[in-house]
């Protein structure tokens, strides 16, 4: 059961954000800005920046959440999600994939562990400003998801159908949810 | 130097606002609301555990900034800032505001550090669901703010006047900035 009284069998973040609505809008808006509006990052390996910041943050709601909403946008390459959350450095996912997933990794420790050399290793790569600027922003805004839904101990289901499910909703974008019964 | 090509001489997040605006929209509106909006804590011990996290996340620039926040918004107690900021289990500060500091400090090292416990000491302190609430979700948004300033390397000033100078705007709320050459 969650740490305040939020409403039961809501999983997650909306259950929080039921709770909150004032400070659930701009949550709600920094994810879809960030994960769906215009990005030299693609969707899908903006999904799978937050699926990996939020597996190494041990948060398994927004990591599964995130995951599935991944598979659905990588689509015949799901498997590279499911790659990169076991042994990034060992998946099929492209080098500046690897170089940007490697920033997002620091960032999820702490800020100043990203190095110069980690920037000149992701230029190298073939990264440019913006999409240093969007990974560091997307791991920094799940090191708050994630501490959001987990600090206050909110609903995480365990079924992966669930998440599928949940995954195929988030692909269509992050609107605030509406008060209702509805477990979604 | 910051780690992208952001106006040279702009301080912390105010140059990454300026870089992406569509993704600094959400970040102002957040701390506008979770920081001046409705709540049961005051602006003073919302600005003291802004401070507090980002001191426990060593990010220099928001730890100055929102101290000095939260010195203007205390007036005559504004020695409780620094107190809580070199120790808080020693300071003068409530224990309703140290059982939610304790919590704002597990959610600082991740989510799940937060125990039952620790929630049933808060409520023992007098707090409630929301106060509860407030102080997770600023302790996870500083853990954002925290990452997105360091790990892009923005600019930090470190003369004391200048975070003096941009407390006082701060207690007047948080307005995204427009591209500009002023320094602030």
């Amino acid at each position: 059961m969650a740490y305040i009284n939020v409403e039961e069998g809501i999983p997650g973040i909306r259950s929080l954000v039921l709770f909150r609505p004032e400070t659930g809008k701009p949550l709600y808006d920094l994810a879809q800005v960030l994960l769906r509006g215009s990005s030299p990052l693609s969707e899908a390996e903006r999904e799978l920046i937050a699926a990996y910041v939020s597996h190494r943050n041990d948060c398994m709601f927004c990591m599964s959440s995130h995951a599935a909403a991944a598979r659905c946008l990588y689509g015949e390459e799901k498997n590279l999600v499911d790659e990169v959350l076991q042994d990034m450095q060992l998946s099929n996912i492209s080098d500046k994939m690897k170089a940007l997933l490697n920033i997002a990794r620091k960032v999820q420790v702490l800020g100043k562990e990203v190095t110069p050399e980690d920037i000149v290793a992701a230029k190298i790569g073939g990264a440019d400003d913006r999409e240093i600027h969007d990974t560091v922003l997307i791991a920094a805004s799940f090191s708050m998801f994630n501490r959001y839904v987990d600090g206050l101990a909110s609903f995480t289901p365990t079924d992966p159908a669930v998440y599928e499910e949940m995954g195929k909703r988030m692909v269509k974008g992050y609107t605030l949810p509406q008060q209702t019964n509805t477990v979604s």
